[in-house]
């Protein structure tokens, strides 16, 4: 133990006291079991926190900012940990704090009139959706896991019905943050109105701020009606360059009851049948090489929306864009789509293989092409990392916003090395396609190059600025991208 | 002539040359008439310019803004002219050179595919929706008036089809800026991708900006399909009360068919019969005292949206919501509700009185109540002005989006400080309900006084912040809020 290592644990220590002072005993997790399952991602490796800080209230967590600000403790963010680019979890340097927003889950005000609510960050999407379903209402952002409010807001989750309803930010009308500053400044814009233009607006600052503007604490967000009815159908499209006909006869033909256009590879589908057997296989001789998973849904339940889809559906047979429609009850097509995740980790468990996750986007109209074009770099293996051909992609997402989720497997001897230059090839092909190489995952330590490669030295430099009017420090995540200049 | 004009009168001679160098000589106007029309603004009294500066094009403008740098000259930016709150004109002390936009018109792109266009921000709303609708497309932010498209973007117009479309910043995809600094420097973000979560956006920190965060030279729009039918009828509610239910059962019957929700009062729709006789008046008896505009339109043509509209009316008559309800044509229908501007004007001129407008907003679950309030206060003359009953209030607005434009008629011998204080007085009725002084009008000389005592100092603070970031110099505007720390 060095002198400065000890000057360092006896800050460390009046630290950990002060939190505990404000966070209480039983909030403040410091022996490694019960920090464990806080340093720990959905998918990747685990880090090492100092503590895990779960304060009760707005009131307990910025007491902690002012310990940490006061002592210079970095902060970590998680809301309900389902994450998929690191910046949820602490580093390795267990000398990070966790602050778990989850105890802050309030429903602070439900106007049903309005359609809006005024909720608190750590509440999860499933619960809230919960309670808005008494109200008929919903969130409809939509999505297979069931983040955090405040990491949805921090990411700016848009989800399998994007198409329809649009992203966080469409949905977000106010915030409260606190600052990391001595005070532990809060400031609270949740008037929660849809036409206010006599100011800035705390939540355009915000909003995919990827937990690095201050704390969001809650979040006033605009609501919807939930459906009354709803029909989905699979289509097995003739090839990926028919995918945009379809879907602009979808838009043509069924205008806002059209609510997600989803695309699944046969890869992607594979994996499903072979890790999940319990899930319905809708293609027993085996998946089409591109399956559309399109839904209708209205509020106005005397629509025959099953009649229109198949109408449209026949429309585009006869036309040669289709070569078969499956119509395929919501719960099924869902199942499905939204376990494709979980079936691709199960499968590479099972086969002794690493995965790992790109969520890249890029104008719907250039996405056909893009595919292709991934998919022939991952199997031409250009690199000369000389994998032999071991990469495999599956790929599924949201066309009709243009994204798309990549998922990777590579065998077991793949290095974190030969992750990061697949990562970053692929984002090149991205890249060159005008594309972001984050389309709703955040930047986090994952995608940390690649925002310091593609994004331009004064873009960077403004998110810096907009950064340290919330955390003057940089206290707030270990992203430290820094100023260019 | 003192020492000090006279070296201000050279100063200026040589910005004007400068000025001249850049954009010539026919697009420098100096002369009292040719100015004129760039000076007056849509509503209200007339400012005086040093000059009008017409750029060409993009490199124009930066060399205008360089010479505006290094002279130090105040610019104020204008694009069609049809702005409310006196943003768009000069000040009256002729030391501002006013940048004309309308040069900037190129739609530069146009992805029928992706459904995105980049347009230039002196593009007015409807000759770029012309030009979309030869695409089958169109700009659903709609509005009586057409503004320029920088204009839109700079006050976030909402417009009539909010409710179903959303406003500008939720339709911004990306824009093009150029900073008020020395070297002119041009920020271009105009992938136009619906989900990029991987930085900052540009477009997040200047839409809604009011013309003081740069100057936004092109912008990327989400634009959509343009519906195949549309219905529209008037509806009479049985009271101010019944409103919020009439829009309640029209969104849980039609969900997102329903493409508009606008209420009039029966002073608003007087002026009408009054001043445009050749308007088609549905109420020949008299108005009654709100009658509200509801539109249902889809793609889907297929629909019967006449029957479903009289379905739903039939409803609300039997439960005694609705006491009468007359379909009309959309164009007899939008005629009417985009007249109510024009007939309040002609009719305060014939009547020789003064008119002017507020813009406010209110959670919609409030705004009844609000309208009661307002027209109590207004009838009351409580403020001691001791108006004698001359103030008029006619209102109409976008009541699905809490929106309510409040139009107001005085006596000719109002003074400015007469209609400041009415001003004032309302605004603290509305801010006093939580709303907003300013729905989509923006701030701009006419709201200053409101925004410094409605909107909080951490706010106007850190909007000063963002606005320095774009204009370190403070050149751009004539409002100067300035910060307060």
């Amino acid at each position: 133990v060095t002198a400065t290592d000890a000057v360092e644990q006896v800050g460390a220590r009046e630290a950990l006291d002060a939190l505990r002072a404000v966070v209480g005993d039983d909030h403040l997790l410091t022996d490694t079991a019960a920090r464990a399952t806080f340093e720990q991602p959905w998918r990747g490796a685990a880090g090492s926190a100092l503590a895990v800080a779960r304060p009760a209230d707005v009131e307990e967590l910025r007491g902690v900012v002012r310990v940490a600000v006061a002592h210079g403790i970095p902060l970590v963010l998680q809301g309900a940990n389902t994450g998929l680019v690191g910046a949820g979890v602490p580093d390795g340097t267990g000398r990070q704090v966790v602050v778990s927003l989850t105890r802050l889950d309030r429903i602070r005000e439900l106007d049903v009139v309005d359609r809006t609510v005024v909720v608190e960050a750590g509440r999860d999407r499933e619960s809230l959706d919960q309670a808005l379903a008494e109200y008929d209402l919903e969130l409809p952002v939509d999505l297979g896991a069931s983040p955090s409010i405040g990491g949805m807001v921090a990411t700016n989750t848009g989800g399998a019905r994007m198409l329809r309803h649009g992203d966080m930010r469409r949905r977000t009308l106010g915030v409260e943050v606190v600052v990391i500053d001595a005070d532990a400044t809060l400031l609270s814009d949740l008037g929660a109105l849809r036409k206010d233009n006599g100011r800035l607006h705390l939540h355009d600052l915000v909003v995919g701020g990827d937990g690095r503007r201050g704390i969001v604490t809650a979040a006033a967000i605009e609501v919807e009606l939930r459906p009354a009815t709803r029909t989905t159908a699979l289509l097995v499209p003739s090839g990926v360059d028919a995918v945009m006909h379809v879907l602009d006869v979808f838009e043509r033909g069924s205008g806002h009851a059209l609510s997600a256009f989803e695309v699944m590879s046969d890869t992607a589908l594979g994996w499903v049948r072979a890790a999940l057997p319990a899930v319905a296989d809708p293609f027993p001789a085996g998946a089409p090489a591109l399956t559309v998973l399109v839904e209708l849904s209205d509020r106005d339940a005397s629509r025959d929306l099953e009649g229109l889809l198949l109408r449209l559906g026949s429309e585009l047979a006869a036309s040669g864009h289709l070569l078969d429609a499956l119509v395929v009850p919501p719960r099924t097509a869902w199942t499905l789509r939204h376990s494709l995740s979980e079936a691709a980790a199960l499968c590479a468990r099972a086969r002794g293989r690493r995965i790992f996750a790109l969520d890249v986007s890029v104008r719907r109209s250039r996405l056909p092409a893009l595919i292709a074009e991934l998919e022939r770099v991952v199997s031409d293996d250009t690199s000369g990392r000389d994998l032999d051909g071991d990469l495999e992609l599956g790929h599924f997402g949201h066309w009709g916003d243009g994204g798309a989720h990549l998922l990777l497997s590579m065998s077991a001897g793949a290095t974190e090395h030969d992750i990061s230059s697949v990562r970053r090839e692929l984002h090149e092909v991205v890249a060159a396609a005008g594309g972001s190489f984050s389309a709703e995952h955040g930047i986090g330590p994952h995608n940390l190059a690649s925002y310091l490669t593609f994004v331009p030295a004064w873009q960077r430099d403004l998110e810096s600025t907009v950064q340290r009017l919330f955390d003057p420090c940089a206290l707030l995540g270990h992203v430290s991208a820094g100023p260019t200049t």
